[in-house]
């Protein structure tokens, strides 16, 4: 009763193999093929779940099934995603779960990156006591997932968005095009965008040093957090800014929500670490309206396996084994 | 099988005679009495009760409940109510229930004024299409409700305060004692005390002499509809940036939230009326992510006797008609 989970994101592919109690029993992680389109992605997907699966001792057909969190635009009934800028030359509409069911032979469920991810955390992270809680991710953007009753709350399909709240009318401006959203002020991307328009304005920084030495193009999660522990004056500021206006969403989501829980997680949450959260709970408390029963301000626990590990939870224990036989084998290659 | 629910005000009391449906078949409406403490407003409950139900041209055994939604903080248990601010001598917690059971002797329940008449807007009234759906009433404050899968979420108790979601960082003081909150922009207590400063600079309105007309001492919703439909320049820029705010967190909530509508009530929603709504909706939609996908913003239609109609809604039609039994007639006075 195994399951795989594939975090498919624009720079890696991060799998693991679960048991039926969420442990890891086996992983894989490889880069994302840039250079071979939708397909070349898929084979990657399939070749490192073989690999995974035999990091943890087991056979393709012990698998139950095969959960992919995915970015873009996704279709649960028909397992295709759209709309997947961050994936090499995704136009138009992939088959992901059915080119895979045919290149694997097992079931698979396709879902959204970060929505796995927060379930991962609500069932087995960081949430796992709360059966209310608000996921905030902050990476390249600052994704969401709101966790009700222990389900994940998805609206008309879009819920979970706390990086696009406007924490500030006209402020800053935002990779989604709109000003202000929370994600203009905690995002990487829009992070990196306002550190070089002030290098350009002449401000020194060692973040693009850093960035070299670690032989990056972009301000990677871990540039940022080298940068704030050598005490770099721009890094600080931009990090402080971030800090502040998660400290403004989060406590707006607590007043109309009222969560148990809120679990910090993303690459940059994960890299900044405990300090970071702290500094976010510190920031969100002058905000509340119950200041006297602030929620628990989590770091995430699965740390950069939890997209996996959600994934894998995408395939319901229920999908009965015997579905997959006969297929198994067939597409070895 | 009739229900009563009583909307508990600081200045009204008014009470709705229901019928399975929904279907208001009597009312009774009268001021809060000021100079008794609780057991006045108390006596002046259960007499409205009476006089609703005789309003109804039916008997005081025919109703299975009577519903109460009140401020304050409400002990859904005991059907305490404490920290009713607005409800006159009121310290400490009252025991509301066991005292109108033993004035009434029918089952009573206690509920938050505000949900109670979010959740007639999502059975009886505007958000009858909808499972999911915010209610936003703007009256002395800005109340709101968050109804998910036809439920009201109510979080760890506090769910649904869109009024103290953060629209502008250390903006506008509110009347909670923090800044920037949707309340301080578009509610009542907070527009009054704006526009009494702008009068004490020297700025010129209609809006007080309006309201000494109309023989009142506070802006109340009627005050300010007159004044802009008269086109008095300062209650224009006052709603105008209550629509503003109203825009920002509304839409914020809808990219948290992606909730199938939002109603708009409360008196001043109910004076103001369509031409408000459309306006909140237009300022809603630069902040939306997926403003292709708007939700409905929708007035509500239950009108002032929402509240007292969802109060009743609180009764459950499976409370067992013969618990009354008995001590109905014991308590008439």
């Amino acid at each position: 009763m195994l399951r795989a989970g594939v975090d498919l994101g624009g720079t890696k592919i991060q799998v693991a193999v679960i048991d039926p109690d969420g442990e890891i029993l086996g992983q894989c992680r490889v880069p994302t093929p840039q250079d071979h389109g939708p397909q070349g992605v898929l084979d990657a997907i399939a070749h490192s779940v073989r690999d995974a699966v035999a990091d943890a001792s087991a056979q393709l057909d012990q698998l139950i099934g095969v959960g992919v969190g995915s970015p873009g635009q996704i279709d649960v009934d028909s397992g295709t995603v759209s709309h997947a800028g961050n994936l090499p030359d995704w136009s138009g509409s992939v088959a992901v779960g059915p080119r895979l069911r045919e290149a694997l032979g097992v079931p698979i469920e396709v879902g959204n990156d970060v929505q796995v991810a927060v379930m991962a955390e609500s069932t087995l992270g960081a949430g796992r006591p709360y059966s209310s809680m608000i996921g905030v991710f902050c990476g390249t953007g600052v994704g969401g997932g709101i966790v009700i009753d222990d389900q994940l709350w998805l609206g008309r399909g879009a819920a979970g968005e706390i990086g696009h709240m406007v924490v500030e009318p006209d402020g800053a401006p935002c990779t989604c095009g709109k000003r202000g959203c929370l994600e203009a002020y905690a995002g990487r991307a829009a992070m990196e965008i306002e550190a070089r328009r002030l290098v350009a304005k002449g401000k020194k920084t060692d973040l693009f040093t850093i960035m070299e030495h670690k032989g990056r193009t972009r301000l990677a999660s871990g540039v940022w957090a080298k940068a704030l522990a050598h005490h770099d004056h721009m890094a600080t500021k931009l990090i402080t800014r971030a800090e502040w206006a998660l400290g403004i969403g989060i406590a707006s989501a607590v007043n109309l929500l009222d969560v148990e829980a809120i679990v910090i997680g993303g690459g940059l949450g994960l890299r900044l670490g405990a300090p970071f959260v702290d500094r976010i709970r510190s920031q969100m408390m002058p905000h509340l309206l119950q200041p006297e029963k602030p929620p628990q301000v989590l770091l995430a626990t699965l740390g950069d396996l939890g997209g996996a590990v959600g994934a894998g939870l995408l395939v319901e224990h229920t999908v009965a084994p015997t579905e997959q036989l006969g297929a198994v084998g067939d597409h070895d290659d």
